[in-house]
């Protein structure tokens, strides 16, 4: 009988939905037997082909990502593209939000043959990334996905980690004359290399405008990213799919130009070192607690510790002291 | 002969200035011979006093986060603390920010014999906390500071980090009417026991007062993050020294209360569970690094991921297994 990981890999190879859905469900738990099968799952999968594109959406509560990623979807899937999304699910934050699902937030895309939605899974969200993003990425992709839209939630390092798994950064701002410019966005501008203007409607055109204007010259004034890209000021009303169309012109571009310029394939490669070692890591962490005197040890030290007994120090030395010889 | 770990603790556990900045230099240090001598010193310090209350200070940039600690650190002085703080250098950050130091920002305060001003390290800034925070408020502590403001940048993840290290949390806000309460800040707002309105000069008075009670609207919907203290909103204008002795009492309120309430020593003890954890992974690592055998194959997989010779998640199996088999 073939494992669960052989039996994933072939439906995901297939683009079968049941088996994509139940893949990804696979990487995110945290048992140690479906940890095993997820990496091998994943290893199996490391030679399938790479998305074309891998973006970041991101943007405060409000401004439309999810709007704008129905837009953005269906008009990819209407130029051929096969679209796969990790969302950002609202209902599963610590509180409040809403608490509609993606199939509320993103109708048509959610039951498009050519997309796949994927919510985050709950309470694994800290600042806005789920814990297998990048994982789930590959996963996606494997299974014939070659636009992948990553949702985060807007407030700060997330950002930065979720920079780290994509090719290029998709900033939403409202048209608000630029009063959210000041200081916060800063870090995060720096990494957009799109800036989004969303609801620039007839309603909110004139300010929409103003606001591109600000926000072009304040990132005039940031650190570049790349030399070979520009970052760009879009307008956009996803509500109403205008300015989608070229939104989807730029990211295509983006991709072009950073793959002629060799850079694509250099910060995917990079970002693949840098998950070595994340892995290695995490692994390293079921070693330690995979260890019998650590297992031991520990709960005796945490104890000591949370009553005051033993400091935190000392008690970390001990433990690495016991893992350390049951080396030798 | 003494060690250098032996000589700073004599030296910090006389409060003197030296000593402590050389301390904390060596908690930061990254290298081998100066980590092994830190995990000395902190063992040491493990059983000196703790603070009587450790308060994070955050807000977004332009809000006068160092007015206020230059103000509420006077004010503490004045009833006889000695106060500790660790601010976030606006000098050191990716771009732009003041590059005025901590002279001008607190330009009383950083002279006064009964402060110690501590700046971040260059370039080790995230999302605004440093990277040794929890072992410089100890060293602090040991050094006799029994207030300590740990000053952070107000965007998001870095705020419940700095949460896990801290007694409370202070959000300090602009009078802006409410409407930096929209959405990014809830999380924030969350977290914090106590909200400042700040700025709240005879010109804003008004707009503050309103901003105070929206604010105060707005986290009765929130989640309460303790049974024994209902979070505050105040008035305050840092820069004319007003609302400032309110803000002391209620710090020193909470840590009465919450003490009483046998609250502020179970959170000290479960952050100390926490950093225990901390302390092994990142032993662990070292142990990792240290390995012969790990030492010689992980260039070499690095080379053939980034290359794109080897996945990421076969690389990383192999280099686990390498430090695995090296144990036995």
């Amino acid at each position: 009988m073939k494992a669960v990981w052989q039996q994933l890999h072939e439906g995901i190879c297939q683009g079968q939905r049941r088996a994509i859905a139940k893949g990804i469900t696979l990487l995110e738990s945290s048992h140690p037997d479906d940890a095993r099968q997820a990496a091998q799952l994943l290893a199996a999968l490391e030679n399938q082909p790479q998305a074309r594109l891998r973006v970041a959406i991101s943007g405060p509560p409000g401004v439309g990502k999810s709007t704008l990623i129905e837009a953005l979807g269906l008009r990819a899937i209407a130029e051929g593209l096969r679209v796969g999304v990790l969302t950002v699910d609202p209902s599963s934050r610590v509180s409040g939000g809403s608490i509609l699902g993606d199939k509320t937030r993103m109708p048509r895309l959610s039951l498009h043959p050519a997309a796949f939605i994927r919510p985050s899974p709950a309470g694994t969200i800290l600042g806005g990334v789920a814990r297998r993003t990048r994982e789930t990425i590959r996963l996606l992709e494997a299974a014939g996905f070659d636009l992948l839209l990553v949702e985060t939630v807007g407030v700060g390092q997330s950002e930065t980690e979720v920079d780290g798994m994509v090719d290029l950064f998709v900033l939403l701002l409202l048209p608000n004359g630029g009063d959210e410019l000041q200081g916060i966005k800063r870090g995060i501008m720096e990494l957009a290399e799109i800036i989004v203007i969303n609801k620039a409607d007839q309603q909110w055109q004139d300010l929409a405008a103003n606001t591109a204007a600000q926000v072009s010259q304040a990132i005039r004034l940031l650190q570049r990213k790349h030399t070979a890209w520009e970052p760009q000021v879009l307008l956009c009303s996803a509500l109403h799919h205008q300015g989608i169309d070229r939104l989807l012109e730029h990211l295509l571009a983006y991709g072009q130009t950073m793959q002629q310029a060799g850079v694509l394939q250099q910060k995917r490669q990079a970002q693949a070192a840098l998950w070595m070692w994340e892995r290695v890591y995490e692994g390293l962490r079921l070693q330690l607690h995979a260890d019998t005197l650590v297992g031991q040890l520990a709960p005796q030290l945490e104890a000591q510790v949370a009553q005051g007994a033993l400091g935190p120090i000392e008690a970390a030395e001990q433990l690495l002291h016991c893992f350390a010889n049951a080396r030798k």
